[in-house]
């Protein structure tokens, strides 16, 4: 298997970067290669001579001398910069070079371009972001989080089957109970695309559809699947990630403020906690319904995060999740319209 | 002032409400009541005739024989239930018999009860709730939570002028520092109507925008005012209830799992930190955009939140905030429709 990866994306870019792809050659398979995409002089002199000739066999680089911020806007910056990581990395999907793409750069221009280059799965009429939360009653499988902010109620029902898809095959779960995110439980609850989006999931026999969920319910144990638009997914994600930070601090202060010897003791306990329920364990979040393999990486990851995503990548691709999911939607009987 | 408390609204409905009301009485003002709506004969016997004749000067009974549950649709329950504890406060705050109205039962059907029976502000199209999130950095004041949930950008321009009064007056906040809830801080970011409403709120010289703000920026310090549609803020407001409760399973779990005196050495830091970051604190929610004053709080509501809410409401009144919002439209610049 084929994989790129954007050397230049993310706040710890390229050292982080590289230095995660290097930890996970030990786990990849004979014939597995790491296509290191960015400006060559730099990742050779990041890798070095000793590492380049020990992993001649797997490290590949292409060179892509061009970066994209992470505040550019995602269509400029693609259409200007077409040698940058990004719009060389997915061309090589695009044109069967790179069986996945890895970026922990400039979300949007890496979902931008993936749509552009690598088209969709077909009967997918919009990819989606799928995230894992880490939570105590289990991993939650929550989509979209940020492709599409102005979804139609066809979006959602594709969203469900990816999602399901993700929860089934790469965490484990048979038959994922699948939550619509509104604000209540109640059927009346909700928007009219949200009303709409759950008439087309509950129309859907072999979809395991418990109703509407709230926020709170994503940390109660009560599904395995949580569907909602970008705009939505979006702020539950960063607002979970604000929300822990903020507690944390909270705890430190109030436990300081109580004795020393006690915070310290808590740190051991917490560092577990950090590291169980680590989103970065998951590698970070899947683009799903492109022809092909897209991990995103969050902006600020460290090597072992790009290490889980090279990992998810293989697991995502030899799984043959993709066909599963074409297999699916073309015997649906649920139909709707993307315009 | 009169306030009108609806004794069957809520989980723990009549007697957290009750003892709320009585537990409220000795800050009360000369002169103030509080109007105890719902089904006389059960109000009577809760209390009890000791009570009652020892504050025959502060409580007065409303009959209200009909209650609408929790999960009842608002407008219908509204509709059937003419004698209900809400319909039946709001009328009398509708018929200037109440300054101020209080319930901790269905949200929905109080938030149409007042919009249907109290109208508007002058200059206001649609009523928001208001909340504050206490945080490691200082109270923030998101609007709305949940009233409106198909939002027009005048929508957000009002929300924006109306939570600053309330983080301005209520929580002492001068100049509060405005953010509008996306999914990343340039400009570019948002849906259509987050995008107009960002234009709006930008032509307010007065206003202290800040621009964009992500789910994370809410527990950073970076906002006094949050302002979002009704879908997002419920989201918002229901995930933070289920995210702190779950934390802190985990947490126990983790430490348990450490020490058990340890554990037990955590326990008061957290009640302690429960306490501080409690947002019953607060007494609830406002339903900010009527005319009169309207105080949501939560299904679970205990005795405390009930006094709290008491006193809130007495504040928000006593300041004349709504005066003060219908000063500050007549004469901005800003226009916009809610067609």
């Amino acid at each position: 298997m084929r994989i790129a990866i954007d050397a230049m994306g993310g706040d710890f870019a390229p050292d982080e970067i590289l230095n995660g792809a290097i930890e996970s050659i030990p786990q990849l398979d004979k014939g597995d290669t790491l296509l290191l995409v960015g400006p060559s002089e730099t990742i050779q002199s990041k890798i070095g001579s000793k590492n380049l000739s020990k992993y001649a066999n797997v490290l590949k680089i292409v060179e892509a001398p061009e970066v994209i911020g992470m505040d550019e806007s995602p269509i400029d910056a693609l259409r200007k910069k077409r040698n940058s990581s990004i719009s060389v990395m997915t061309k090589l999907a695009a044109d069967g070079e790179a069986d996945a793409v890895i970026s922990a750069g400039n979300t949007g221009a890496c979902v931008a371009g993936c749509q552009l280059r690598m088209r969709n799965i077909e009967g997918v009429n919009r990819p989606g972001i799928a995230v894992v939360f880490p939570t105590f009653e289990g991993p939650v499988t929550m989509c979209d989080v940020g492709a599409n902010i102005s979804c139609k109620p066809i979006n959602f029902y594709e969203y469900t089957v990816m999602a399901c898809m993700y929860s089934k095959y790469l965490l484990g779960i048979e038959n994922p109970r699948v939550g619509l995110m509104s604000i209540g439980e109640e059927e009346a609850k909700g928007n009219e695309i949200v009303k709409k989006a759950r008439e087309l999931i509950k129309s859907d026999p072999k979809i395991n559809f418990i109703g509407n969920i709230e926020g709170r319910d994503i940390f109660k144990g009560k599904c395995d699947v949580a569907i909602c638009d970008g705009f939505v997914g979006n702020v539950v994600l960063k607002l979970t990630e604000g929300l822990v930070d903020g507690l944390f601090k909270v705890i430190k202060h109030e436990l300081m403020k109580e004795s020393l010897l006690l915070a310290m003791k808590f740190k051991p306990v917490m560092m577990r906690m950090y590291q169980k329920y680590d989103y970065n364990e998951y590698g970070g979040a899947l683009l799903i319904g492109v022809n092909g393999t897209c991990v995103i990486c969050h902006g600020s990851s460290k090597s072992k995060t790009i290490k889980n995503a090279i990992m998810a990548s293989r697991k995502f691709h030899n799984l043959g999740i993709n066909e599963k999911i074409k297999e699916y939607l073309a015997t649906t009987g649920v139909k709707g319209t993307d315009e």
